[in-house]
């Protein structure tokens, strides 16, 4: 498990087993249950959660009592409400498990700490959070297509394999289609 | 105008007139006409911008022909295709002047190179990318409000005074509601 944050970084920048175990202690590492929340709109989001395992999701309720499907994270992903978290605001979106979940959690805090510590952990989070970006614009642009097929598409591009892993009412939020539209796709 | 920049990054990490000059060196300093393209969807976005003066859009043409302006840049505003930037792919966005502009333009490799070489600019290029995380998960967010009025609002408040200087049509397509209902807010 704890190979896999590791590997992530790896992956981006070379850091070895002694300054892994180093930045890990910035970090804490929890178990969460299927339905359990890590984050709830009208508080303040205190993490940012990696997963190791499991599947999260975050998402809006609007004025009109309907959820709308912001992102999800699976293995290997990051996620926030990104003005709470870093603005330090009641945050407008829910974090919730649709599996057990491995993940580790670093408050705002902690993670300048690390950056301060760390030029590589600079460089990693600074390069995370260009993935965000890249997702975020993608998802808005996604949004605009009037091509159901193609939203769809994109979906499975950028989370390979969630189809058999979340709900089809869940699915059909994300992409912004009925779930009728969807099971035509 | 060369203050405007040197400003926008010290608010953010503290920098000397010194090493804003060394700095300097990385970037080319351009000036739009209105109407311009930066850069064009179907070519790839070899530059991240910061507009000294102006304001440009980002926008997408969908598969219908219809255009939807998925971001604007004002002053002290950074805006490119972040995968096309990025990943070097092809863009999907158009990013065009709607004013006579000047710019600071910069490569990836120029970022890169600048970030390696200073600490404070890869502190500086992180909390950039936060805060463009933190617009765009707003503007998702937005999107799914189902009150036009409060769409409009948060708008107003990540673009303050924006609607004296844009058409009513962007300004609709942004908020994503037609021109008329844009009437009667």
């Amino acid at each position: 498990m704890q190979q896999t944050l590791q590997g992530h970084i790896n992956k981006i920048v070379q850091i070895s087993n002694e300054e892994f175990a180093e930045m890990e202690s910035f970090f804490l590492k929890k178990s969460f249950k299927k339905d359990e929340y890590l984050a709830q709109a009208g508080k303040t989001a205190k993490y940012e959660y990696f997963v190791l395992s499991g599947l999260v999701f975050a998402s809006h309720l609007n004025d009109k009592g309907k959820i709308h499907v912001i992102q999800f994270a699976m293995e290997n992903s990051w996620i926030t409400d990104s003005h709470s978290y870093n603005m330090g605001k009641v945050a407008n979106l829910d974090i919730k498990c649709l599996e057990d979940a491995e993940i580790y959690c670093i408050t705002y805090e902690n993670k300048e700490k690390l950056c301060a510590f760390s030029k590589k952990m600079e460089y990693y989070f600074r390069k995370i959070s260009i993935e965000s970006n890249i997702l975020l614009q993608k998802r808005i642009i996604m949004s605009t297509y009037a091509n159901f097929k193609e939203r769809y598409e994109l979906f499975i591009a950028d989370y390979p394999k969630i189809d058999k892993r979340v709900s089809r009412t869940l699915l059909a939020s994300y992409v912004g289609v009925t779930r009728r539209t969807l099971g035509e796709i």
